[in-house]
């Protein structure tokens, strides 16, 4: 821990040569996991949490890497000392999915059969291949139940399918700005955005980071991230130079933004590991085995829930949760439920504020 | 007339030589606007409507051109004999934007300069520019005031700019499905649209129908125009096929329905042409000049008003409209507002509802 009070953290990798059979009949030769935890496990292994990154996030969820590191992990505001899941009291363990791009074995893998990148080779994962293979993880670290399992936006998805497919492995589950499954919309802006990666020509050639096409992606989803309202007070109608000069280059601050963010993304994420990523959210469905009936699907589950959504979130509005939080309800379930002032949008997950540090922090206290 | 009570309808042309100065500064050596009438223009002339229109609209408001035809006009709903726009009692007039791509003035014209396509090279045009060809036409048609001018989304925002610019030529506004100027969230939009159709190399190397870029804007202005709830009507999360085939081919009946739609427009629409609209869009702010102060800029105005919008318009929904009655009943103008129930989004302005027709009929027969 630095001196500011901030983990120091190194990521860890845990490999298996087994054979890992997937939810859509394909197979993987064994895998590969990148990790990093926060905290220490407790004698009798009842302190541990596994946290679930959403669409374009990763193990690297807290702490910095050295005393000079300037960018501590994505969730940093609420994982570490003293903090929403508290590093001091229990021990985070944070992965990079399977398909992922930060180290875990994805399309930017090496295939052994073809000796190249999987890329557009590597098959498709869902939600609950990524439970099965955290599920593998969490023997390895010799852990036999989760405290609990969190995460946000398709984090979140994984912690309703982990209540789902291993009832006995976890006792808390924390679902935070999710659904229980995409809307026609969220698959709609999922679509375009693989569209604009799949059509960019680089992407054909065999460029992992095609600029233009996730570029492109990831400035649309930035739009669905933000709220209309903190886009507003970011940024208004600002123009970016003194004059309007009536042509396609930046003229509002807002363009200037997109086109940062775009740039930056498409340089260090794999387009294949975007497009699986977004599959992955269309795909999750957990009710549908059971006609859509989710109070059913939900009925074998043991572990209490703490449901959390965000009042301007339009990605994944409040009336989504509250749809797992009925469900839950019908099912008997021990469920709490935290509807939160914010004005970022679905954003809101990934930033501090009091109710939402307070409401994880006394749910994780809480007798099992 | 058709037996059918349909309008048999046949586009016109009107051409000027004099030069047309633009608000950016440049100038046009003349221009071309196509337009159609449907009705009779009375003897003391005061029966014109005029009907500006939307992003990808275009002259052919309403009526069928031959008995066979089976595409009526696209406001062909709420205009012909009988209707909110009634033909029988009004002589209704609509043009193609200049800068359009369906026969007026725009960057598919030839440049007299060059002898080629305007292409890139067609100037920025702005909702003032817009309103003031429309002046031009409405000089050439011998109308010294049009009993109305009414539009819905951009149609509605010249409907706006002709009471602010033009308060003694027109006697009643119709702003239907509006808003006094984009917020954040629509500019950024329509940046990642423009960014698709800029970024296509097709469109680099002179495409005006770049097939992908082009079909990616129109994928993400169809998300934009319809409500969350229509689309989960519509489509919900139903597959294509029998069974998820686990790929990035179309899985879902959305994802095939946007495919269509984008790959239909790319190829009839002019891509600068769609580029200018979503500028125009972007640029319009009519109360800039006044501070911000949209009462003050509608001070001059004498017409009166009539304001509608759909409950669930997310694309400029009520609340925006609101902005716009607000300043009329600040600057103690004659205003009615109408907020409708449709759950059809953006797009409910194009669709036929009683109380829609009522209203918009209504308010044209009042006194003036």
């Amino acid at each position: 821990m630095s001196s500011k009070n901030q983990l120091i953290v190194k990521p860890e990798k845990f490999s298996t040569n087994k054979i890992f059979q997937l939810e859509s009949g394909e197979k993987l030769n064994g895998f590969e996991l990148v990790y990093e935890t926060y905290g220490q496990l407790n004698q009798d292994k009842s302190n541990a949490i596994l946290i679930c990154h959403a669409l374009s996030g990763n193990h690297h969820a807290a702490g910095i890497y050295s005393e000079t590191d300037k960018k501590p992990g994505w969730w940093d505001e609420l994982i570490g000392p003293g903090k929403a899941f508290d590093s001091e009291k229990y021990f985070i363990v944070s992965l990079n999915n399977l398909g992922g791009c930060h180290g875990s074995t994805g399309p930017g893998s090496i295939n052994n059969k073809t000796k190249k990148e999987f890329g557009s080779d590597f098959p498709i994962i869902t939600v609950s291949d990524w439970v099965n293979s955290q599920d593998i993880l969490r023997e390895e670290l010799k852990i036999k139940k989760w405290l609990s399992v969190a995460g946000g936006s398709l984090g979140g998805m994984q912690a309703l399918q982990w209540a789902i497919e291993f009832p006995d492995k976890l006792s808390k589950a924390i679902i935070i700005a999710a659904a229980p499954k995409l809307s026609t919309q969220n698959i709609a802006f999922n679509e375009v955005a693989r569209q604009s990666i799949i059509s960019d020509p680089d992407f054909e050639k065999g460029d992992a980071h095609p600029e233009k096409g996730l570029g492109l992606a990831r400035m649309l989803g930035h739009i669905t991230y933000l709220s209309e309202e903190s886009m507003k007070n970011k940024f208004g109608r600002d123009l970016k130079k003194e004059k309007i000069e009536y042509g396609y280059d930046v003229e509002f601050e807002i363009e200037s933004y997109l086109r940062y963010q775009g740039a930056n993304f498409s340089k260090s994420f794999n387009a294949h590991t975007y497009l699986l990523m977004t599959r992955a959210l269309d795909y999750f469905d957990p009710a549908k085995k059971k006609d859509g009936n989710l109070s059913e699907t939900l009925s074998r589950s043991t572990c209490q829930f703490l449901v959390i959504s965000f009042k301007s979130d339009w990605r994944f509005p409040p009336e989504r949760s509250k749809e797992i939080v009925d469900a839950l309800i019908m099912a008997e379930k021990k469920v709490s439920y935290l509807n939160i002032d914010s004005i970022q949008g679905h954003d809101s997950f990934l930033m501090k504020n009091d109710r939402y540090e307070n409401a994880i922090n006394s749910f994780l206290e809480a007798d099992v």
